[in-house]
């Protein structure tokens, strides 16, 4: 049993892991050689370019203004200074709203935490329950609602408590969803013209013996949609082709890494062997072989490019249909076609760089049998990892590692090991776990089928969440307990299950609480620092970069991965709500633990990240729906606590209420989903009407004739058609781009405010 | 404990009670002055007038021709002729879908019934497991599942008859659903043209402080549907004018009958009490009397009129509004209108003939309340109705008829008496109960805002079901059951109570073989009779009617009830196919009620009942879904069965089976429900462009102008403006009609074929 001092030291460890981690944060974000990794937003925005070269040679790469060191958290303050409409400006509204969960934390924890410490802790430590029992107890329990005596009158404080948690979260959750309904609208409605709010993606076209595709296409539209169709991009199944693309790229970069090589050392041409991996086979002149290589893969691509263009059966029974109006689009996405439901399918086209391309060309028929397929893979997943965390569990368990290994018994046993082996393993043995989850579970989603980007993320995060509700929260607490009552629990009926659940969950406080520290502070801390970029970039600098192209390649951060962020807080939103009242011990560190991560992730999302797609928020139903998940649960498992408590009198008062929850959550989910699934007709309208007003004359055919194109077509078309398209995208894309890589569109693009605009305009051609 | 013999007698004195009811029938339906209460529907759609009145007097009202008494069951092959398509002209769509219902049982039934006689009865009857066990049993526990021993190897013959019953009803079920999504989209794309498919309707207008409603309906429409929007109609506050109109309507019929009275006896005028009801107060001279009321009403009635019309209060927040083409109602109806999901809904609007015009009136945020209060009656209503029943329920048991009332214990213990006790008291205490309950119901929806008479009487239905389900089917089971594991049961767990109900159900399958006898087929042979309709129409016709239209009034056979007709056919369903394994014996009992109603139902259907609206089998996604319940529920009661008789080694296989059966429910929703809840627009393109093509200067706004005007406006139209609605009804419903109350559309109208065309022709102005 970890007492209070235990997690004390833990928690001054985690505290100065973290300090420690900020003051090399600090250090390193200031030498003008790491800018490129600290401060990458900025450059793809075309907001900063190279640091300073006025200045002597070694100010290039250290800064020596030793002043600037002294204010190593001064970053905190910068973080939180720009305001959210900036915010959503400069970053996105995905990211501005990503933000906003941690905010939500903060708004239902904090005000949680004063009122339990207040309340629920006086409750708790009046009693005797613990001692007079005579079983083996930390103070920590001393806190919690183990030391209420069975059957006792303060149980109504803790119901009392029960609902005013869920009545101030359910409070806090639907004045935040109205707020990003109102912002999401909002923006929307200020956006820019954009290929995707003209166009739709229709799928499974029945096939007719007398046209082709694109005929089909055409006239099905021209009949059904008479005065609103304008055009249409059949879907080409290219996947071959960007393999190819992809493979030759992969090559190229080798022969430049060769090149640099033989540039820096021309004394020793480098080398390969042919065989695996270059690890076997004849040996031959690297620059060679990659040149050879590259011819070849080039006149492969050109032979599969032009068999795609010559064959029909390349063509996919799915297009991309573009309307004269955005009402015309809204209409045919939101509406039936034929009296089949399983054909003519239309839905919203996503944004051109959000589509995932290679999900395109999979046959619509087959998607059924893929989502059954990933359910079952899912379900096997989620509940035979268990196995080896069960057994991880128990080598954590300090009794278990002397019985295993007795002859450490001796160093185990001495106190500071003993809480450092307590409060750390554990929470380490599960992260190691989880680290390679999010890439199974998206490689799962693309199998699944998802067009888009932005439900790719949506559903891996929706089946990480399950995933570590099922294993990280109740496989700790049923397995950590498995070991007194595993024979029991496998014998009970379904109702039993909260009980079972219910009782555990005191005792695996200090757990959880580690793990807060471990992978909430410590992960966040380590957020802030970026190893891995910093590494990786300076190795691709040194070894691949040539042109400013290749810098701008090497520093891309990347976008800030909902689909394995989300799932994590979800899992500290679960955690607090259900200790709340149970062990109130713990709220603290979710507070600290709510706060730096805001702190931290604005930050990041201010000078690092850079969103891939923009989906307008679209994942907040998702957030809203996990957090009342969470609350439910913590209502039921409070009830199945109470249950065994001989609190029964209370049932009727904990039964009623999840089910004002899910009524809750119901009525949220009709007032607000909408915004977020629906797109109304009248700002359609609005949209059309004023664009027509202010842009008469636009030719808005040839804006979206080449939208929809697939990626590995448009670098084709650079060479010809390279000023169309590019004045098309910089229509779309109005920063500073020496790549054709995608960056973010300028969310709430304010022509005269925003300080990109100078610089783009400049550097526009 | 009945017997086989005891069930035989009940069956006998059954049967022989439905033959005589046939022969009244065939007697009563001959005579001449009762043609119009057996073949109203004929007279409505002006296809038969007076009987032949060229013979004697006597003949007028007797049937003298003899040989026409011999062929009295002739009406049965004679309702088994007229073919479906003929049908759906002759009756409309919902009800030759409503008859497809009886249909699936038989479909289902017959062969579940013919494998059970083959396959169960032998393994279950060559057991000797009761003989041995020494409890009372009677026979029919010989051929039930109860004569399996615990643990026993045949039970894999019920699991293997599970699945293949479940498999069989699947099967049934598609091609059924296939076929009326068919049906439909055939019927609706066939159709005349008719209001609502241009219609929408639209609620929850938000008020606007500088227009009036029907200037902000116009302005909203003409800019966010600019192409497509033609004209509206507000929808007025008419319900106290209506109940004006309704109480002078009744004031009239008395004023009739009393003169019809004085006519036939000038001797002495009729006079009547002033007090409550007629009974005490001043005795006045009726004819007088009525006539001073009827001014008195009329001059009130006007004061309304004028009173709605010049205030704008009694205009509702909602309205009528009619588009240019089904294309652009289409659009309007399938879409949201604004950025806030709670105003400017629309949504279809229902038939003309349709529309439940109090309900229009209800302020559309009152509805969230009225949905709650509903529910939570509904809910009381449900589970508090079971104390009554468990009462009656116990005296009906014999040996607790004979502890109440010890001195009937002789005459209970005759043989013959206490068959027929056993046999026919527990059906009808049930039945009693039921009798006033759909009226209750109605109320219900009615208060709840349900805003179409097809909607009110689906929801009615849903509940009816819910109500049946829970106190007919459950009630019975574990009342019937209570008295000896009542506490038992009480205190049992949530997964337990499958095993409880599964266990009494082999027990109750005597009484609900006496159920389906006294309800179904007894209800069957008492439906054919109309003995209620008969005797009021022969009262009405010899004190009220004057007129022919009066005549038409008092024999107006209504609709077929949907709302209490579907509930009692889907209790069939839950029992054959909870019984079909455990109990066959059920199973002929089954299938003679669906024969028997499936031919009474078609003849009524064809002579009698004259369908209020047509909502194009609009139904048919509820039936479908109830009977899919019921096979879940047979599935987990069977599962719960099992579970007590040491079958355990079978679990997997039967958890199985409702999962299979809730994916194949998933699957028909996903394929065949769009067909009845959407309008592609491709159909609707369609037939935009073939009726413009055929009748390219139709004045669409003419026809849609009065379309949706409340019923009480029209009647006071009729002075000035008859020509014009006549011809605006013409259109609507070419069928004589002296009366304007509501008749059938001609469902699929094909001018040459139908013989009432011609009549129709000359009968119109």
């Amino acid at each position: 049993m970890a007492t209070i001092s235990d997690i004390g030291l833990a928690a001054a460890i985690n505290i100065l892991s973290a300090f420690f981690f900020f003051i090399v944060f600090a250090i390193l974000r200031l030498q003008p050689f790491n800018d490129r990794v600290y401060f990458p937003k900025w450059y793809l925005r075309g907001l900063r370019s190279e640091p300073s070269r006025s200045g002597a040679f070694v100010k290039k790469f250290v800064n020596l203004d030793f002043r600037s060191y002294l204010r190593f958290l001064e970053w905190m303050p910068a973080a939180l200074r720009m305001p959210e409409p900036e915010l959503i400006d400069h970053a996105g509204l995905d990211s501005a709203v990503f933000l906003r969960i941690y905010l939500i934390g903060l708004k239902i924890f904090v005000p949680i935490t004063l009122l339990a410490f207040s309340v629920l802790v006086p409750v708790n430590w009046t009693n005797d329950y613990l001692e007079k029992s005579h079983v083996v107890y930390s103070n920590i329990d001393k806190l919690s609602i183990s030391n209420i005596p069975n059957g006792s009158k303060r149980f109504w404080t803790h119901i009392l408590m029960a609902y005013v948690i869920s009545f101030w979260t359910c409070y806090v959750l639907l004045k935040e969803y109205e707020i990003v309904a109102k912002m999401r609208l909002h923006f929307l409605a200020s956006e820019q013209r954009r290929p995707d709010q003209f166009t739709v993606l229709v799928r499974n076209i029945p096939p007719d013996p007398d046209e082709s595709i694109s005929e089909l296409v055409e006239h099905f539209f021209l009949v059904n949609h008479p005065d609103h169709y304008l055009t249409h991009q059949v879907v080409y199944n290219a996947n071959k082709l960007s393999k190819l693309v992809k493979k030759k790229k992969d090559m190229q970069n080798w022969l430049d890494y060769n090149q640099l090589k033989f540039d820096r050392n021309p004394s020793s041409r480098p080398t390969r062997k042919t065989g695996f991996l270059g690890l076997c086979g004849d040996k031959v002149d690297s620059i060679d072989y990659y040149t050879s290589e590259i011819e070849k893969l080039s006149k492969e691509e050109a032979e599969e490019r032009d068999r795609i263009k010559r064959t029909t059966k390349s063509i996919m029974p799915a297009a991309f249909v573009s309307f004269r109006t955005r009402w015309g689009a809204a209409v045919c996405a939101q509406t039936q076609q034929t009296r089949d439901p399983t054909v003519w399918l239309t839905d919203w086209a996503p944004e051109p760089r959000d589509v995932y391309w290679n999900n395109l060309s999979i046959p619509f028929v087959s998607l059924t049998f893929r989502r059954l397929v990933t359910s079952v893979a899912f379900f096997f997943l989620t509940f035979f990892f268990m196995i080896p965390i069960l057994m991880v569990q128990s080598l954590a368990n300090l009794e278990g590692i002397e019985k295993v290994v007795p002859f450490l018994k001796p160093l185990i046993e001495q106190k500071l090991i003993k809480s450092f082996i307590q409060g750390f393993l554990p929470g380490i043995a599960l992260k190691l776990f989880l680290i390679f989850l999010p890439t199974i579970l998206m490689l799962m989603s693309k199998f699944e089928g998802f067009i888009a980007l932005s439900i790719l993320e949506r559903r891996s995060a929706t089946r990480y969440y399950i995933f570590q509700l099922v294993n990280v929260f109740l496989g700790s607490i049923i397995t950590g307990a498995a070991f007194e009552q595993l024979h029991t629990f496998i014998h009970q009926s379904a109702n039993q299950i909260p009980r079972t659940v219910g009782v555990a969950i005191p005792m695996k406080a200090t757990f959880f609480i580690t793990y807060i520290m471990v992978d909430g502070w410590a992960g966040i801390a380590g957020e802030i620092l970026r190893l891995k970029p910093l590494i990786i970039y300076h190795l691709k600098n040194f070894f691949l970069v040539k042109t400013e192209k290749d810098r701008e390649e090497a520093m891309d951060p990347g976008s800030i991965g909902f689909d394995t962020s989300e799932p994590q807080i979800q899992l500290y939103f679960l955690l607090g709500l259900v200790y709340a009242v149970v062990t109130p011990f713990l709220l603290p560190f979710i507070v600290v633990f709510f706060g730096l991560a805001y702190l931290v992730y604005r930050h990041q999302i201010i000078n690092v990240y850079n969103q891939e797609y923009e989906s307008a928020a679209a994942f907040w139903p998702d957030v809203h729906g996990r957090i009342i998940y969470a609350l439910v649960i913590s209502q039921v498992l409070l009830f199945g606590l109470l249950g065994t408590k001989k609190a029964a009198q209370s049932t009727p008062l904990l039964i009623t209420l999840p089910i004002l929850t899910i009524a809750f959550h119901r009525y949220c989910k009709h007032r607000y989903e909408p915004a977020f699934v629906r797109y109304p007709l009248q700002e359609a309208m609005m949209k059309d009407t004023l664009e027509r007003a202010k842009d008469p004359n636009f030719d808005l055919k040839g804006y979206l004739l080449n939208a929809y194109i697939h990626p590995v077509f448009k670098t084709e078309d650079d060479d010809d058609s390279a000023t169309g398209d590019q004045e098309m995208e910089s229509i779309l894309v109005p920063t500073k781009r020496q790549s054709r890589r995608n960056t973010p569109v300028p969310s709430k693009y304010n022509g005269s405010s925003s300080p990109s605009l100078s610089e783009v305009v400049r550097e526009l051609p």
